[in-house]
């Protein structure tokens, strides 16, 4: 992964920014110690200069732009509230984001990511940063041809519960995007060494849960489908939220569902979705073939509007 | 919990001190933004001076020691090696821990934690250090009455998942001390909501598995039971490890056994049991009284050393 480029920091009198490679919290920060703590990602992209009707000698404005970064505000505030730490204000959030895109010294897209810590162990304030960072090469940029995107390779891993195990158990932190990440990636090394590029964790009782770093999308029978969050325990997905409502606006029937693993098989069409780097079709599962339709493919590209 | 006095990092030129309140690891390390790494705590007590036979004018040699130090770094070369992080190897870490303890300014008892991160997501070594701080005012000190130890108010809370979840499913992380502790410290939270100290996990088949931040030890019909590692996930405990090889010199029946949660109610008496504060009686369950028993108390503080 590249190195993020600009890192800003929300200190006491305001967002300032913060050499990308110096050390940002203490030893005793929860975030670090406890992985206590939240983040979210989102996709920044260049803001087309067509058509605007600006004079010479005007302000030319911010160069780039986060997509739906008040959805990710508010899946953050969620994650926070849900540790119980106290977190700074959209509006707080919003100056520092804009701190760091006036210091974003690339042309292309960006992964901006927003990291909320609980702070010192010892005592203090939460710590609240964000970094930008070039997205991965390879990568569709937004607005490219998605049928560009070679499908995946992913193997089933189970999640070790059931697919109601988070329901009335605030404490597994269902739904959160917390730091404590350590098992997704464990799951990714796993994939990698069975020959696959990605996972699609699953529930005791047979179900398809999500990504590790992604949400997951079904399209089966027509129905445009994503595993229900709540007591499955996933990540709620501003991205899939977009591609159901895009997809329920073109007449599609698009639901919240639980898709038995061995239904993937026989899907129409079977996506890992992330904003930063848009829906990606599967085209292998645990060494089968997922059925990879071209213009599904591009549907739910437009849905999601890559 | 009180500031650490004393952080030592491992640079590629050897160990040295950092500022205890400097930041230590950059924005992008996977130790910050994924909780991918591992760490071990222990306990540091003052070499008794009693008896020995220095001379004047020799080196007055280190004044604190951390018990069962070989121990800890076994476990914690274990939890790297199921991270797949490269690790320092026994000497690199005594080296470091020495160089710490050199600099601890306080008489009394501490808590050493080694941390070992992956390192930056951008590429670039694993990051270790380790910190010394104060053991927090209240805890029994090592060789002061165990009988003073209050017992504590704890609550069951379930993990989510069966007792055989970690079975062939090494991706979730079972028995590996991971960075990823969010879960462990809302369980606290949760705890404290329902006016309890601590938490015992349970597994959905109705197993009593640890405590979010220590091991769980039962005594029941005279024999000195704990949880099995393995296929239940829970991490293997340093100090229950030497109190079963105690109470069964003493010939007692000491052994991993799973335990029903309904059995503690009626055991000879339960402990919350970790190297930092030495074993815990457990008075109160969901609100129910947990038989302590006074003789059986000291027991276990014997057999761990306290």
């Amino acid at each position: 992964m590249p190195r993020p480029r600009v890192v800003a920091l929300l200190a006491p009198e305001g967002p300032r920014l913060h050499d990308p490679q110096a050390p940002v919290v203490a030893a005793d920060d929860a975030g670090l110690t406890r992985g206590d703590g939240c983040f979210d990602s989102a996709l920044v992209i260049p803001v087309d200069a067509g058509g605007d009707d600006r004079q010479a000698g005007d302000d030319p404005g911010p160069t780039h732009q986060v997509v739906d970064l008040p959805g990710h505000l508010a899946r953050l505030a969620a994650s926070a509230r849900a540790l119980e730490i106290p977190a700074p204000d959209e509006a707080a959030w919003t100056e520092l984001v804009a701190t760091a895109l006036r210091a974003w010294p690339e042309p292309g897209e960006a992964t901006l990511r927003l990291t909320l810590t609980r702070g010192p162990e010892s005592g203090g304030p939460p710590r609240a940063f964000v970094t930008l960072t070039e997205r991965a090469a390879g990568r569709p940029q937004r607005g490219a041809a998605a049928t560009t995107t070679r499908p995946v390779r992913a193997v089933t891993l189970s999640r070790g519960h059931p697919s109601d195990a988070f329901v009335d158990a605030p404490w597994l932190l269902g739904g959160v995007k917390t730091l404590s990440y350590a098992v997704n990636t464990a799951a990714l090394r796993e994939a990698r060494r069975r020959g696959a590029d990605d996972v699609i964790f699953t529930s005791t009782d047979g179900y398809a849960l999500d990504a590790p770093t992604a949400g997951l999308l079904v399209v089966r029978d027509g129905a445009v489908l994503s595993t229900p969050t709540g007591g499955t325990g996933i990540l709620a997905s501003t991205s899939i939220g977009a591609i159901l409502a895009a997809a329920e606006a073109e007449g599609r029937s698009a639901r919240h569902e639980l898709v038995q693993v061995a239904d993937l098989l026989t899907a129409d069409g079977v996506w890992l979705v992330a904003s930063s780097r848009g829906p990606t079709p599967v085209g292998e599962l645990d060494g089968r073939a997922v059925p990879v339709d071209d213009g599904l493919v591009a549907d739910v590209a437009r849905w999601a509007g890559f």
